[in-house]
């Protein structure tokens, strides 16, 4: 039974953490209608001009600009209308002086038109238009090439792929593009009392709530969770598991709430590879474990399921979406009042799970073990190591779980 | 060719949409290890205790409280260990007066033990534990039922299953839960311009941007989006389109770009139900249409992709989050400098596209049917109706786009 010798501040171990990790080099085509939330493993080279032909950004009167100079609502220039081109055609003629062709927006302009007048600006007056005001040459006119030209690059290596990026793809005719993978996260629990799903318990014995807490987390980080089999406390399959582990782009073990557990598993994760630190400074979360084995970086979070989702929140989450290549997540934080007076007497930084009504931060924590805990949290208040006490109505900064 | 009547206001307009959409009320079974961000459609009621049985909260030593009264560093009590009980397992002798048993945190109670001493605050030597502080009956211990008492409702009908949540239903071992539907979202390009990927274009013809843009919005907010194939503008297709739509819990229609194709899908929907409005005061954006058609809520987007897109994020995703019975996302808003002199002479509210960079917005607009403006864009600035100039260095409220 080994007590920690050294616990390491939130900062430092974070630090650890993401100079450790780095970004998924493996890639895939994928189908941008399959493709939205995935990270671009290739520039966007356009092949062609978009629009890929002058246009209307308007509806109206496709003109030659100088039949329209002078004209205003009194004083109106009429024009004959020659064609009613439809959205998807190309009228054939030319637009020829004192002519004009009714054109709706996105539409080719005509051969020898330079300007649309706007419809607002017009009227209809049986074969003839009225134009009621100038229009300059290029007005109202999206020349060909304007938005994207062909053999630029649109879209950089690296961009995380949005509704609007996918838009982007779909106007390049890119049906397929190819794509960063999003990273295998192996999800173990360990323990011989956690018990899979499904399964009668006995005494001692709990149903598996990490490999669904973790595997969800993996999953709306832009990684794919692999869940494995419960691990018992046993060095040889805690080897295995390790080892298994390490064949993945980073392995997430929880458990070891026992001792005996967690003294097996430091062991492995160093025999095997390399401890980066082992207990934080951190409550709920003291003994969360960081390592390397065989180049992937290893997690071993507390087996508390509200201990092991809060530091998954801080300490995984940011990892796994450097793996992913996702942009971080900005924390949103709001202000609040506390609803109770907080004692906080660890000297360790706390992690105070609190849901907010009507501006006061209500605290949701009973014990580490109670999931119902983190259920109910709308966000955490973050207490410094050496505060002491919080009083009820005093303001504090909440950090929304999302 | 009808020019727009009556603009409505960006608050009316979302008022009468979020008036006429109402919750899907379909369910469907769901594993929760593929429930996330679904929600809930029962109660789900505790079958059993958490924890099923009286667990040591910490590591450490079960003991009888009494034995350890008056302990302290300088006048340790002195219990003899009669065992070392694994996680799992549990003790089947009785913890006698004199005596202790070494548990896990998460482990049961051994009989004869109420409270539990934490490891830190003992000392193994030989077959004997020094305790060096008292425990209270109960200390260290998290009793049956403390987190979840059995017949308990832990998440009601409604609840959106968070990780921590799906932790909660994984505690109460249900693999499966009923989760409403996703909302099957009808999406349709129209337009006889508007072209699929993979075709060759001809001239006046650019490729369907809208399809892929929407239907990435659905599924980003709870949907099933369903692309159909795009509807050329002629009455009879766009009646049998609408009526498809009407089939599926909201129908969204592109296009209609063209005056004709506006006019056509208006009359077609007022004729098979009703058109609650027709025009916004808002700029892009101004051609959305919405109605309802057999029920079936549809909505009639600006063909233009950036106007289609920016009037998705504003009028379509708040009525698809209803419809999926997902909480609204919570905008958020930063403040910025705007990067350069703004003039805005519309009459129109206009939604400005900006980039932000280091605390300052710069404009990404180019043109309305530029869709690499909405790709580089980070968020926009609402310029008000009655608004003609923002200087450069101005402070705006920047609407992030998540």
């Amino acid at each position: 039974m080994k007590p920690f010798k050294h616990l390491l501040s939130r900062e430092v171990a974070i630090k650890i953490i993401m100079e450790t990790v780095q970004p998924v080099e493996r890639t895939e085509a994928a189908s941008i209608t399959q493709a939205a939330g995935r990270v671009l493993a290739e520039d966007a080279l356009a092949g062609f001009n978009v629009p890929p032909f002058d246009r209307a950004s308007m509806d109206g009167y496709a003109v030659r600009a100088e039949d329209t100079y002078g004209a205003s609502t009194f004083n109106p220039k009429r024009l004959s209308l020659v064609h009613v081109q439809h959205a998807g055609e190309l009228y054939d003629g030319e637009v020829g002086s004192g002519k004009c062709v009714q054109i709706a927006t996105g539409s080719s302009i005509p051969q020898g038109a330079d300007a649309v007048v706007m419809v607002e600006y017009t009227r209809l007056d049986g074969g003839e238009v009225e134009i009621q005001r100038p229009a300059y040459p290029g007005a109202n006119i999206s020349p060909i090439g304007e938005d994207i030209k062909a053999g630029d690059a649109v879209l950089l290596l690296g961009t995380p792929l949005t509704p609007a990026r996918l838009g982007v793809l779909a106007a390049l005719n890119m049906e397929t593009v190819d794509v960063y993978v999003q990273p295998s996260v192996a999800v173990f629990s360990t323990g011989p009392e956690v018990k899979p799903l499904g399964t009668a318990l006995e005494p001692g014995q709990i149903y598996d709530i990490n490999s669904y807490t973790l595997s969800s987390m993996a999953a709306r980080n832009g990684c794919t969770p692999s869940v494995r089999e419960i691990v018992p406390d046993e060095r040889g399959a805690m080897e295995s598991a390790v080892l298994e582990a390490s064949r993945h782009d980073v392995g997430v073990f929880s458990g070891g709430s026992s001792v005996g557990a967690r003294d097996i598993f430091a062991d492995v994760v160093e025999d095997l590879g390399e401890v980066l630190f082992h207990g934080l400074q951190v409550k709920p979360g003291k003994p969360t474990l960081f390592g390397v084995v065989e180049g992937t970086p290893i997690f071993g979070m507390p087996g508390y399921p509200t201990s092991c989702l809060s530091n998954a929140y801080i300490f995984l989450a940011p990892a796994l979406r450097k793996l992913a290549r996702l942009p971080p997540r900005e924390p949103r934080v709001v202000r609040a009042r506390m609803g109770s007076r907080i004692v906080s007497s660890s000297g360790r930084e706390q992690f105070l799970t609190v849901r907010l009504e009507d501006g006061v931060a209500h605290t949701v924590y009973k014990k580490s073990g109670a999931i119902t805990s983190m259920a109910d949290a709308d966000g955490y208040v973050i207490l410094p190591v050496n505060l002491d006490v919080i009083e009820e109505g005093e303001e504090v900064e909440v950090t929304l779980i999302e």
